[in-house]
Order: structure tokens, then sequence, then C-alpha cells
């Protein structure tokens, strides 16, 4: 089974290359629908599996998806939908979904597509750090050669057309996983989600749409889809992000200067727990991992890379563990278990003295 | 100067010798008059000066306190009445006296006699673990040979007199330190000191009238000195004290059974943030503490001790550390000293497997 080797190893849009060391991820997706065919939400069944099949066709023919990976949703294990959302490569209201709809996805995991989600076609490009433009540009190559093999339906004023109006017009949503653990422990963190928001963008937590920040990681993306073309809601976007993270980056200077003590008992606490805790729940494992990435990003910790603490944050999400155990695991179980393979993780690592 | 000496070690009643693992140490404490002169709070300077002089005098004739040190209460700094007070040797009443009030203390610090505190004489003697009688003895004896060199203030109906009409009778106050974290963890500890307040024992934090209980540490002692004589007093105290024993003991086998992992899991987090915070504390030290002891208990860390535990605990206090330091040290420098001190303690120590 395809997600048996996706557990394995963390997604490559997690290494970290160009980790900026506050903007975890960069991602693009675009909205895209068939002209003249019902949205999933609306066809019968007989008519997302004959879509599916014609669409995959479609995309066998882009040379960027041709030796893609498919994955047919009503195959998958419950464990199995939670390891593909985790990964970012799903949502949850795709994981709902039942005959005619399936994932397409490269083996580096950069590209996704999942086909007969909310719209027909959802195409995303990820990567590790900044690199909203880079992705933005994979993601379009993708769009425009599969433009040339299927009819997207699209309207000269509106744009692309798409199931749900929020997402008409470009169908583009970009965003960015931006950690602030300087500007949360400054105690600024709440400022700068309001202007953001003010500025018209969406911020959510680290698990996408009604979930709480935790972690310190949030997710920054355009809100409007409309009246807006593609370049210019990425260069806002780039824009607003640069200067976050220059804010970021200068409330870890004025944490070092004025509060190096505080800083570093706060890294010290995370790691003392992640080290000795002999039950780890979910949100307090995220919590403490993001505290630990400061303290790498600060020179504070040896042996240990800001990608490795990506990867321990992606292995201890529920779905992940329950895959590895090869069983369902209860809460205490999985508490257990998160507790072990993060102290398994962080063996040899030590507080800089 | 002789509190130089006194903070290089723990005070003998700290050494576990006998300790239950509960029982932290046993402390009985005579109130005691001089007939014919007035109690200290109205007693002139030069009345007190001539009191304790003839008190001091009256003692080395007492063969247990004979040899014992001596110090002028009104001669001591700050910090150094700190150290008495947080080795039980004084109380905070005392520390605030002038001229004519002392200190009469045996180098094991066993025996400790404040003169002209709010009585002319506060006889006391502790030990560690359970040893209610055996202190008790030991007092006793130096009552009763005292009284043979001085005539205390005392009426055939209402016993010994004292400043304070509470103490009037026996002027005996007995009680014990008792730790009680399975209590705790369990949910228990307040129906247990309610339970003793009920059958009229005092119940108190670790430092005394007013101080709050943390650390899971207990003070419990008899409340009235009038109407009972000595002997029953320590009857129905030791009486009470061993079923409060047996159900921390209860409540430790019952985490043991059937919360090990969430018991495990308290004591690898406590020991994590002993020994990985850079800020630490003084009231969260003494609380991770407890749980550190209750994990040594319970056979759960390697190469620590109970005495170890309660060492750190006294050197830790804000009196030994400023003292040791030789210099005030501020709120911030006091958690970091603690930390340092702390860490450096528990070096060698680990969790069980």
């Amino acid at each position: 089974m395809v997600v048996d080797d996706l557990v394995k190893h963390p997604g490559s849009w997690l290494s970290t290359e160009n980790d900026a060391g506050v903007v975890v991820s960069s991602r693009v997706r675009l909205a895209r629908n068939i002209r003249g065919i019902a949205f999933p939400g609306w066809a019968g069944e007989d008519e997302c599996v004959k879509l599916c099949k014609g669409l995959r066709e479609a995309l066998k023919k882009v040379p960027a998806v041709a030796n893609a990976l498919f994955m047919e949703v009503a195959k998958l294990s419950p464990v199995e939908k939670e390891v593909l959302k985790e990964r970012h490569l799903i949502s949850s209201e795709f994981a709902e979904r039942g005959a005619g709809s399936g994932l397409v996805v490269t083996g580096d995991e950069r590209i996704a597509i999942m086909i007969n989600e909310e719209d027909h076609l959802r195409l995303q490009a990820i990567s590790p750090g900044m690199n909203l433009l880079s992705v933005w540009e994979e993601i379009n190559a993708v769009d425009s050669e599969l433009g040339r093999h299927v009819e997207y339906a699209f309207s000269p004023s509106l744009g692309y057309l798409t199931a749900c109006p929020s997402n008409a017009g470009t169908g583009l949503r970009a965003s960015v996983m931006i950690h602030m653990p300087g500007l949360r422990l400054m105690g600024e963190v709440e400022q700068v989600t309001k202007a953001l928001t003010r500025m018209d963008f969406a911020v959510r937590g680290l698990l996408g749409e009604g979930s709480d920040a935790y972690g310190n990681m949030f997710q920054v993306s355009n809100q409007s889809t409309l009246g807006e073309n593609e370049t210019d809601i990425m260069a806002r976007l780039i824009q607003v992000v640069d200067e976050v993270v220059r804010q970021e980056r200068n409330a870890r200077a004025r944490l070092l200067e004025s509060r190096r003590s505080f800083v570093m008992d706060q890294v010290g606490r995370s790691f003392g727990l992640l080290t000795h805790a002999g039950l780890m729940p979910s949100m307090e494992a995220v919590d403490l991992l993001s505290t630990l990435k400061l303290g790498v990003e600060l020179g504070l910790v040896r042996n240990l890379t800001a990608a490795a603490i990506h990867e321990i944050i992606l292995l201890t999400q529920p779905g992940h563990m329950q895959k590895i155990a090869g069983k369902i695991l209860e809460a205490q179980e999985r508490d257990e278990t998160r507790a072990k393979i993060v102290k398994d993780k962080l063996r040899g690592v030590s507080l800089s003295k």
C-alpha cells in the first residue's frame, strides 16, 4: 500500500533546505472544474467515477505528474486518510468522499491533485521554506499543461468557476506556514495576526481551517480570489510574509538581547519535558517542539536540526503513529507512544553550554 | 560566624535515617517562662538582657545543651536570620526581636532553645522521620533538668503560664512534617486535612503558620495545650499520624497499581524540568522535588536518596543561597542560582528504565 511507504519518511517539503527559520512551508493550490459537468457535490456517483477516470488519463499527459501515484479515497482506511491529512496532501472534506474521488501525488509529495473534492480538481504544490514563487510556477505549469487536454469551466467575466463562490476567479489560494515563537514570547503575536486579518489575509492554525493556532504555527493565506490577478495576489502575500518574517526575526533578536535567561529557560524546560515525560499529548508535543525549534535556530541546542523537529511533529501525529504501529491506539497509548518516539528521536541531542 | 558553618550541611534532622518515606521530621517544643519576670513583650530591654544572661548560665548546667552554640539575635544579619528560619531553628517572630534575645542550639541542631521569643523560653527538639516519642523524651529531659536551676511560672490549676493563652497548660506543641504526594495525586489530600482539622489538629504548610501547603508537605500538630496531659497529647498525635501514613502508603500503592504510567510521567516530568530549567522559582522547585521524592520512594529513580532531596530543598531556600553566595541575590538571580544548584546536585541521577 502506498501510504505504508509515505509514513516512513517526512514529506520532502519538510526538509527545510530553504527554511528561513521562520517560514516552514509554502503552498499554492488552484481550484478547477470541467466545463459541462456538475460539481462533485451535485454529480451522481457514476458521473464522478467517469470524470475521475478521464482526469487521470489527462494528468498522465502532464509531464510533472505523469508518473505520479494514484489513490482512490474509497479504498483508504481511516488511519490512512489521517496520514494524508497530516501530510497536507488531502483535506478533511476530501477524506469523507466516496467512489470517484482520488488523489494523484508525486513521489516527493511536492505536487498533489485531489480529483472530486469540492471542485473537480484541486491542484497543489508545496515546498519547504519561503518558496511561494517557485511553487506558484510549478503548479501554474501543471495547470497550463492540463488545460490543453481538458476544457476548464471558465467565464470571461468571473474567471474560473468553482463550487463555492469564495474560490471563483483565480481559484488560487496561496499560503505559508509561519513559525512565530519569538513574537509569542514577546507577547506580540496577536497584534501581528490582527494586522494580517485587517489586510484581508486569512490566519489559521497548524491544521488548517477551524484549528487552533498551537505550536506557534500560523497559516497565512490570501482571503479573496476574485478581482485581483494571480501575480498581484502572490506579490501582496510575499510582501506581507516578508514583513512578518522581519518582525519575528526582530522579536528573536530582542529576546536574545534583553531576555536571554528567559529564552534559555523556556528552551531548556521544553527539552527537559520532551526527553522525560512518559505521556505526551499531541498539542503539548507541538508546543514544546516549537520552542525547541526556536532554540535550534538561536544556537542553543546541539545535534538537532529544524528539519528533524518537523519530522518529529509529523511522525507523532495520530495517523502516522497508528499507521506505523499497524493498529488503532487508544488515547493513552498514543500519548505513551508519542513520548517514546520523541525521546528516541532526541537521543544524543543536548542543550548548548 | 556560626551560621557560616550551618549552611554547609543539612541539619541532622534531615538525614532521614528513620524516614518512613512519609514523615519527614518530628518536632516537639515547650513554652516556658520564669516566675516573677515580665513576658518578653512587656519587659524592658535591660530586663531581657539580664534574663537572657541568667538563662544561658542555667542552660550550661543542663548536660544536653552544656556545649551548645549561642547566637544573639541582634548580631545576626537578615540573611542569617533567614537561614535559621529555613532550618526551623527560630521563628519569624524571634527574628524580629532585639537585644536580650538569643538562640542556644546544639551542633547537630536537634535541640534549639529560643530565649526571649514570645515566651522566656521555647525549648525544641527535632529529628528526621517519625520520632515523636524520642524527641519528646529528649526535650522533656532538658525541661526537667533546667527546672532544677530556674523557677518556672506555673499554676497548679492552669499549668505552665505563657504569654499567649493558647500555649498555657502543658506549653507543648508537637508536630510532624508529613509528605503526601500520593494522596495529592489521588485527589484525596483535602479530605485528609479536613478530617485532621475536625479532630482538633492544626494543619499548616511547609514553612509554618500562615504558609501555603506546597511541595505536598504538611505540618500536623496538636491544637490545644490545655486540659490534656503531655502523654495523652503525644499519644493522640502519634495515633493520627500513623493513620495518615497508612492512608498515604495506601494511596501510593493504588497509584502504582492503577495509574503507573501517570505516576511515571509525573516523576519524569519533574526530573526533566529540574535538570533542564534555567530559572527555577522557589515554590516550583519544592513541588517538583516533592514529586521526585515520591519517585525515589517508589523505586522509579536511580542514584538519589530522599535525604539528598531534603538537602536540595534546604540549600535552595533564599537565605541559604544568599548566605552561600555571600551576597544579596535579586529575584531572577535567585531563580538562576537555584536552577544551577538543583542541576548540580542531580548530576548522575537518572530515571529507572
